[in-house]
């Protein structure tokens, strides 16, 4: 089982998580290419300690609203989704040519995500930037959703996210956050959904039922010292359960 | 020879040159990369078109700052300006991969150029990016510069840039734009100087002495029309004169 | 009757328009504030000449959104439309005081236009800036807009604003510009539409029905020389005929 | 005496200091405007806290560089100067209006600060954009600078401001933070130059000797916990010992 977290999250003078607190407990790291957030020397620092762990490297690609922390909903065309991606994979490959290191995926970030896991256009444009890119890329996103089946289709390899900390529907999908119990508050519930995740493939949705929920990494946080401590609670389960969590490959 | 220009200065809904112009008379393309100028769609214009002419595509580097158009003097540290090329070359090469082209080479642009001509520990910085890079970069600048002898210190090729329509001083630096006659007014002088620069390398100064500039290519301009023809004549000039007007190697 | 047209949409080194051919035709100004377009020395361009020629100084408000042009529609919340708005009224407010000048209006740009257009609450967000505004600002929208409804119910004075270069629906709102026919393309029926809405606040819709749009202010064009030439020959029409071609009180 | 602090600092979903703390120790907010921090939500919520509790509302100007946070020395020309501070004001004003407060002062950031703490023509360009803002503003500068008699000459009143935490040479000025001991290390040495500040005018300089220092406000930090108690810790010296603190008038 893979752990993946967003690192980088800073701008300038601004910090957003203790991203070498992050690094000792993933083992995939999603950076921000300064769309959202992320600048040339923020983004030097992440890749350097990720790359001196041998955490992967991925592109946590975003909306261009630094403002918004590419979170706000806007709408671009196929082509700007294609270019913009381009664009910032390039600039890490860019940042991570300094320490010898590959962007080996991409994960799309905030209002991005959304718009790709529904809207077939648009999760084809983002496709066809990773195909286009001439290095190997995964595409780390959920299991099921637009963006999933459009990389399939296109012989990328998907790397399924699943969430730990996030209440399912019955038809595999999350329960918004805008809804009372989308994010599961006691850390027992969590570490349990972890382990489910990996070791059958499943959680138990809102209405009790099994939903099949593939997961090859798991999305944790570190934006607050409970939600680190967290994570590493949870790989510590994880492992204490025979999981190996390592780099997905 | 090979002619180069300043492309893709535009951003977004705004235009600088006529791009597709400047691409029947120039043989390398310095493409704006998001810093000065350079959206990811305008660059990906930009590339597109050139690739399409076989023309050089190089990363126009810059210091952030797209109100002041990349002139402005900024402090930037070692760090800063390495991590910040880095940055663009890699976006570039990003918009590249679409059209399977590649970033052939960096040139430095405004203020960031006038920096690094002088400045020894950002010059090392400039070309430390370069060597870092995984594919071979050339540089384009002035023989002689700082930035010039630094590349050439670590095994950089450096692409040795003239002016056909500045004048320069006894010791080969540039007339400084602030002093009259720094640009020369008159076609005529502008293309002869362009014909002395490809068939000896020399250039006749300010006080009539003959100086030597080597030069690998010549910088034209096309934000005006007027820019634009006589980028066109200066070509014509040369290929007349019997000089192979090609896409440095 | 008042000519309205866009003004100040360059930023740093980038033009849009011809802004002095254009303030030798309007008598308001709407001007970039920095969100779409227009750094401060641009806006202080536009701003000195406007004021010189005694044309009404309006803040065109926008989604922030420069590579976009504030042309894509973004979710924004009331509470950022309204701060969004006041930071942009303010913004020019402080730029024009270097000329003594006041700003007199404001007029949403682009695709925040359209969002007040139809969302009550963003378009309250809108007025409810204009209210807490210490000056009085009138609103320029088009008639029987959700914003311009709004506007009116809190007090706040409507610029009625009609168009002479589009096609009409029945229900007097514009046929979308992705329809055949959006926008008229002969000169002389331009000219016409500007005569009905000056003359009887009606035009001809695209069913030959005739519809009312009140109108104070038609917008005019500047980014073409076309365009520029017809809104001279447009302003022409109305005087020979006999319309005050004034600023609105 | 005043004790002033930067607040609003942020920028979107990114925060630098605890302002609702920092509110209960200050007197008066310099607020940053959008250049090197603070987007109009940001700016909104600082200025409605520092309004609620009677602190004094400043605009915190700056160069525009997001990235560097206005640290980063910049070449711009007066007129840039100019009108980027009015653009700042006015901005500030707007976010102000929305809770019926003014904007009583302004006080230039980081590079911006050191530049016209020494350059002529830049510290007349600010003096000038607060002579031509519509409403009385002061200047928050240490006395002695060239701003600061920039202002006296043309009748703005001068906020003169003193460090209790910075080391001074013996004319007064601010020992450099590149040298040993430009930060006072000790807590009761803060406490006592403030005193010092407060009661004499004088602080006890590097080389011993007694050196004048102006001080109508005192600056303080909120960006750590510890920096944060200090500013506390300061106050309530300041008190216990007679002083009033209080917004300056």
């Amino acid at each position: 089982m893979d752990l993946n977290a967003d690192l980088g999250e800073g701008f300038g003078a601004w910090r957003m998580a203790d991203d070498q607190a992050l690094l000792g407990v993933v083992t995939s790291a999603s950076i921000a290419c300064g769309f959202h957030a992320g600048d040339p020397r923020t983004m030097a620092t992440a890749v350097e300690a990720a790359a001196r762990r041998g955490v992967n490297i991925g592109a946590h690609v975003a909306y261009p609203d630094l403002v918004g922390f590419g979170r706000r909903p806007m709408s671009l065309s196929a082509e700007e989704v294609l270019t913009d991606t381009l664009y910032q994979v390039g600039a890490l490959a860019g940042i991570a040519a300094r320490y010898g290191a590959q962007v080996r995926y991409v994960k799309p970030h905030g209002a991005l995500y959304h718009a790709v896991a529904t809207d077939h256009q648009l999760a084809e444009a983002l496709v066809e930037a990773l195909v286009l890119w001439p290095a190997p890329l995964a595409l780390m996103v959920p299991s099921g959703t637009v963006v999933s089946r459009a990389a399939a289709g296109r012989g990328v390899d998907v790397v399924a996210e699943g969430f730990a900390d996030r209440a399912y529907l019955p038809d595999g999908s999350l329960l918004p956050r805008s809804r009372p119990g989308a994010v599961l508050q006691h850390e027992a519930a969590v570490v349990d959904q972890a382990l489910s995740l990996a070791s059958s493939g499943t959680v138990t949705a809102v209405d009790g039922s099994t939903v099949a929920v593939p997961a090859d990494t798991i999305c944790v946080h570190g934006d607050t010292p409970g939600a680190l401590s967290l994570a590493a609670r949870l790989r510590g389960a994880l492992e204490r359960r025979g999981f190996t969590v390592a780099p997905f490959r």
